[in-house]
């Protein structure tokens, strides 16, 4: 029986169109800054995968596109960055309480060397609360980051009419696009974004790859300095395999992503509708304003560790619960509190994501599972 | 006629070995965190993969070593993270004067924010000053960061020694061995070595892995702060078929050295001897202290720029000049200005860094192109 793996918030299989592409540059050796003409090959092939990430994003310029080595270097670049950059206007940073953790320490880390930070609330659909976020911004904010979409509870901002407010008063927007890239349309011209974090491994693309939009003009330094790639703002000698990679999974997934996210859409909805059947299960999230691949639930009297386990053991079927990315942890997951859920209700989260692999005719037996475990954990639950 | 890659200090091809032990981790995702079967599988590769590195460099234990994307995130990491999390004890930092950019420019950072730099001077032939050194250090001086051996000319510093002397004031002594590992034996008990900057193609392992090893006791912060991977010294999902090769990569590096390098240093010492025939040619770096499939030479009246592109488009054999990493910067490079040479001295460099796909076969041929390519560049030259 082959399993189901519904976790792709999580890690992605490289698309095998991707490795057939990028293969070619492992056992190629060529460093993107020589001469000779394997150096020039590489480096071909990095503004290929440049230019392929800026049409995904559309963005003004491919040199707008900076490639970093994934999602929580970008995410630290544009804060931290953009935050030593700009210190002169000032020292305040407002950032929203369901970010990835790799937007919150950065935040932190820079609240520790005296910056101010204010942290903007959600509503229980995980919903941007507009208002307070332009209470939050001052004449000395310097980078303001709030994701796309979120990772465990699905949710769609509304990143228009935050940049309007952003914009309005002059100041920088950070988006970290990790969990909507490649599942809805991004344009970073039109949503008026100034910053955009990006993941090669979300697109279907190799590990070890990431990148980040920076609109012309917008002031930053960069975290990591030495050799002075990537226009000085990423040192270190690019990752030709993982960085052509990204760039193809970029290409395939604007290509798709139309069909695709209709293809997923009813897949989640068929999954939300049977899975909501069972009793003291609610939906977390934005009912409608969700990403395309993504049901994420909370059970009452259930432990989502022992739902991923149960589902993994017996029906083979890969799951997450709280955060994709710290789920070792066992604190609750923050986003899950910050959307007004209490300790215990944490707890019993339980996370799908799906993907290319995934299709309606497992709808059936994914149900299944959830049913039965859920029955069977109940009936093992001293609450 | 195939080409004759002589470039690795730039840029490694994978080898086949590692490629074929790490390549289904990019066909089955698994988020090492997650756990059901899948993380767990991937996370037992990252610990096979951090054993494997241990064992190369001899760390006290499997835990010492801690993932990165690289060479360059290692060095920022040790550079960065150990300063900012001591600076309690002091605001100084100690480096030589031919590290590599991506030990530079943090330790320039670090300068610009409030911290005392102290460059130490080597001799002609690349050694590190060891009276200087000691000079250098206070009670203040938080990290000591000198390479194991240098990229660009080839000469093996005194680690044991400059240890010693680092040590003897109780401070922490980061090595940089990117350009030494998998070349020599690197013992960091033996060597005294607290902070240890290791890449993954430099072992012939993928690029985007790195590591670094930590002593037991050295205090030292991150500088990618986000979901806590690595028991929060470097956050951001593991790059798994990354790490798994490169500690595949270690495993074959230490099995295979002492035979590979004989193989090469006999390569190395033919080419030496051959090439210094030609006129107003000159070794750069150590005459005998210089890692085995180093050679590295400067020519009086041509370019270095111009001897490359001669040699790959006559010859097909690729060659560096200047730093492997920055030839694309118009400045000489500082490590040849630092061992005492003139602009237009330095600007005449030539450097081979032999691999596993070259052998004395190969010689013959690279030494006419080289004499011819000499010849003909200064028949052309102005000087």
């Amino acid at each position: 029986m082959k399993g189901i793996y519904l976790d792709h918030a999580s890690a992605m299989p490289v698309d095998p169109r991707v490795l057939a592409f990028a293969s070619k540059h492992l056992n190629n050796p060529g460093n993107p800054s020589s001469l000779y003409s394997e150096g020039l090959e590489a480096k071909r092939a990095i503004e290929d995968a440049r230019g392929k990430i800026a049409e995904l994003v559309n963005a003004e310029r491919e040199h707008c596109i900076i490639f970093t080595g994934g999602a929580t270097e970008s995410n630290n670049l544009a804060i931290k960055g953009t935050a030593l950059r700009n210190m002169g206007k000032g020292k305040e940073v407002v950032t929203s309480a369901i970010e990835h953790m790799s937007v919150l320490n950065p935040m932190k880390d820079l609240q520790k060397s005296g910056f101010k930070l204010t942290v903007v609330p959600v509503d229980s659909t995980g919903m941007l609360d507009l208002e307070k976020l332009d209470d939050s911004l001052t004449k000395n904010t310097t980078v303001t980051s709030i994701m796309y979409a979120n990772n465990e509870i699905g949710t769609i901002e509304p990143i228009r009419e935050m940049s309007e407010i952003v914009h309005e008063k002059g100041l920088y927007l950070h988006v970290d696009a990790t969990a909507a890239e490649g599942r809805i349309p991004i344009d970073v011209q039109n949503g008026g974004i100034d910053l955009l974090t990006l993941s090669s491994n979300d697109l279907y693309g190799p590990q070890g790859a990431g990148a980040i939009y920076i609109k012309p003009g917008v002031k930053i330094q960069p975290i990591l300095p030495g050799g002075g790639q990537e226009r000085g703002l990423r040192s270190g000698t690019e990752n030709l395999f993982a960085i052509a990679g990204m760039g193809e999974a970029a290409r395939i997934a604007k290509d798709e992503m139309g069909e695709e996210s209709v293809r997923l859409v009813r897949m989640r909805d068929e999954l939300i509708k049977d899975i909501l059947e069972i009793e003291e299960s609610y939906l977390t999230g934005h009912p409608t304003k969700r990403l395309p691949h993504h049901a994420s639930f909370h059970f009452d009297r259930i432990e989502g560790e022992s739902i991923l386990l149960n589902m993994d053991s017996m029906y083979g079927i890969q799951v997450a619960t709280g955060s994709a990315c710290s789920s070792k942890t066992l604190e609750p997951s923050h986003v899950l509190l910050a959307v007004g859920l209490k300790h215990e209700e944490a707890h019993g989260s339980m996370v799908i994501t799906l993907g290319r692999s995934n299709n309606l005719e497992q709808v059936p037996r994914i149900v299944k599972g959830v049913k039965e475990t859920v029955e069977r954990l109940r009936k093992l639950s001293p609450l």
